[in-house]
């Protein structure tokens, strides 16, 4: 038994180091990689993942782990836990061979590529045929997994464990009817008639600093993270004390770097403040889902930078350090710009209200082609239709529609409700913050961050994967998933900005 | 045998691949690493070295590889000399016990921490039963290795494939004479005695201005490679087409960030050159030897970067970007400032003609560690000595002494001689250059590298490892190592310049 737990402590660790040198190709290939390095990399980054597969579904492991399980009674409390969680997820693992991970590498490959074609030349048909064989071999997965209930639960299960199409399907209901309701009184509003875009120029040097300053406000930790440059921001983790975070700073736009600063630190902080001492280097060092990162990255996002009192404490800065760049507008007129909302085509660009929408539709669709109700061939005209409905606009091409996210020529179906249930999870942390700290508004204003940095850590990040998502909303809300809870603060926030 | 050449194949494939993906988190490291990251670090690096070094001393592969090896004549000519080549190295690696590898690594990594810590507090005691047990390892790797002839052969063979240390007692006993005569002459001459520093002061902008200007005038090419920043400039390679190369913008000081970027480049574009196409992912796209890599570097800092041609090229491109840090000083100036001596205590710091000095010094002191004639405690005390005897200065402390290097914490005996090898054969290689093309002078005068670029690449850089690096220049230029020409070169250079 000695022996059996060293084997899983061992493994784990190297699982761990696999991960992180996965990351570094992946961060390198997105920020600096000379652009022909790409097919070396591509070979890299295979290599690295096919033995990291080959060690987690080994015969050896398994076995240390059935022996372990086996004896579980007389295991102390924190292996018993790491052997739970980790025969979980290698029983999971191994239910699916190795040649079909293989296939699904080399057909996402080409699918990529296809797709990157396809949305550039705006030809669906010619992405559709590798769009096909993906959704077939979604079917096959389903197969292998078979998590009990609806068949897209064995691929939300991968994303969001424990989330079944049930829930989803009840939540999302609401939060759709209402979203489509809220956006429909908005859009014939007054205040919406006469909404124009505000301008603000500034230098790539301006924004930096401004994301930089930002950071220093949240006490980022420089010294285990830094932030640099790519085409999409995203988060990364080398390791526990090494997280990288992306932003771009984009020649106009109404400060999209510093909006994404705070996304991909919300991110950060998650992996900066999972558990380390005891479970360092184990399978519970992880967040327990996707759902739950992005609560974390749209808390930071909507819920602070997007709020009134932010800009308060923000209106100052942005003047001091971009001056030039800034029209006379005060504080109110920010916070306005920052928070107009419109019906739009292209999800990541996207207002915090409409978000849900493009998430929402993308989730249908996604049942639809897993279960077979739509072809591939009929998708666009799907979109196109549930565009119409959801927000009154239909794309004028595919390139503002179907083509525009590359999830699903990667073979991430599973993966887009994550957002919504992120978006609501983080309305439900943040009014149970405000419950708990009734000056938080006062706080923000004052640009005094590290009080929500460390309840967060406390409620959500120290956990790892010690529970699931569901049990630590539970456990801090009072009550799992909530779309009402993030439907309210929506009406609150933006009937008074809208005047309904 | 078909399946054992796929085999070999596939594996030099996996091994560029792990090499690599090494290079990477070792760039990484140096570059944009947060400080913290640097415990995980050490263990992924350490787990592609395994992983890397258990590949290459594989049963499966050294069995496929006496197949090839006993079927040669009916192979191919690029399989033949591949299998040759390879199972060279292999049947070589396989002479060093794992275990001794892995001694190896954790000896050095304590040392490396302890000659830090001994350099910073000029504590050589704290770092000598360090070395000790190194030179014992050395010793060990020795009796695993046995190269013919003297012991400090097989040192030099990993390094210097081929090269002997009788060959290099001759070579050195020329040049640390004429050196050391050369030098004297300079220091008691009138020119030397009215000598003064130039102080140009460069924003680190203007230094990263002039340094991509110089690497666009190299057709550099950035869409395979790039510069980034870091302590000790250094060249890395991820693949054929991802090679990075670093500088270091220092505050004050003569350009230095110039000569590094040259040195690297000319590192990177060796690398950028390498066979590919039939030999791309063998042994063979790979350089011969350490000293040949360091030739062509050598070449376009020391036979390019400082010669008077150069300086008429590139002082107005200097008066371009920086005309405010130029205080009137002309080419000749500017020339006369690249070039100046001055017998010194740091190896890095050194001029172009003491810096061979240096070298010598440490070739004769590991020669005389590995062969016991002196012990670590004898080391600081004959190193002083020798500083007096080649220098005519001695180390007020052995930070400025022994302790400057890193080299022996990383257990690198038989390298440094490599440096002075690479400068002779650039002084060959230049020699060589200006014989076929008489125009050379006034090329680079107006700025035209590229033709240079060309000869290095057809005469050096595309035979990977065909040939020897003795074979490479005795093919190039006529002869194999010699210090006589090099010796030609200072003195045509040095004595006008200090009128002796």
């Amino acid at each position: 038994m000695e022996e059996s737990l060293k084997y899983i402590y061992k493994e784990q660790k190297e699982l761990t180091n696999f991960g992180g040198i996965a990351a570094l190709l992946g961060w390198d290939q997105m920020t600096y990689m000379p652009l022909k390095g790409s097919g070396a990399r591509a070979e890299q980054l295979s290599l690295i993942s096919r033995l990291a597969h080959e060690r987690a579904i080994s015969d050896e492991l398994y076995t240390h782990l059935k022996t372990l399980k086996d004896a579980a009674d007389q295991l102390d409390e924190r292996d018993r836990i790491i052997v739970t969680r980790l025969a979980k997820d290698i029983e999971k693992a191994r239910k699916v061979p190795s040649a079909f991970v293989e296939q699904m590498s080399r057909v996402t490959s080409l699918a990529y590529m296809a797709w990157q074609e396809a949305r550039e030349k705006n030809t669906f048909s010619s992405f559709a045929p590798h769009l096909e064989t993906i959704i077939e071999l979604e079917q096959q997965y389903i197969e292998y997994v078979r998590i009990p209930g609806h068949p897209y639960n064995s691929l939300l299960d991968d994303c969001e464990e424990g989330m079944t199409v049930d829930v989803l399907q009840r939540e999302f209901h609401t939060l759709r009817s209402q979203l489509v309701d809220l956006l429909g009184r908005i859009t014939a509003s007054t205040v919406y008639q006469h909404q124009k875009p505000l301008k603000i120029q500034l230098t790539i040097d301006q924004q930096r600093e401004l994301c930089t300053s930002l950071l220093k406000q949240l006490a980022f930790p420089m010294d285990r993270a830094r932030l640099d440059v790519s085409t999409h921001p995203f988060t990364t983790s080398m390791a526990d004390d090494d997280v990288r975070i992306t932003t771009n700073y984009e020649k106009e736009g109404l400060l999209s770097s510093l909006f994404s600063t705070m996304h991909e630190a919300g991110h950060a902080l998650y992996e900066l403040g999972l558990p380390q001492e005891e479970y360092k280097d184990t399978v519970i060092s992880d967040a327990p889902s996707l759902g739950l990162h992005e609560s974390q990255s749209r808390f930071w996002e909507n819920m602070i930078a997007r709020s009134q009192p932010f800009w308060t404490y923000f209106t100052p800065v942005l003047n001091t350090i971009a001056s030039d760049a800034m029209v006379g507008t005060d504080e109110r007129g920010l916070y306005k710009a920052m928070n107009q909302v419109r019906p739009s085509f292209i999800r990541i660009e996207a207002d915090e209200l409409t978000y849900c929408l493009h998430v929402i539709l993308r989730f249908e669709l996604e049942l639809d082609l897993i279960t077979g109700k739509i072809t591939v061939a009929e998708l666009p005209g799907c979109w196109n239709q549930k565009m119409t409905e959801f927000f009154g606009i239909t794309p004028p091409t595919d390139k503002e529609g179907v083509l525009q996210d590359m999830h699903w020529s990667g073979g991430e179906f599973g993966y887009f409700p994550t957002y919504a249930i992120g978006t609501m999870y983080a309305s439900q942390l943040f009014k149970q913050y405000e419950r708990e700290h009734p000056t938080v508004h006062d706080d923000v204003s004052q640009g005094q961050f590290t009080p929500v940095v460390h309840w967060l850590h406390e409620h959500v990040h120290r956990y790892g994967r010690l529970l699931t998502a569901d049990e630590i909303i539970k456990k801090t809300c009072g009550e799992g998933l909530n779309s009402t809870v993030f439907v309210t603060y929506l009406k609150e926030k933006y009937c008074p900005l809208y005047d309904i």
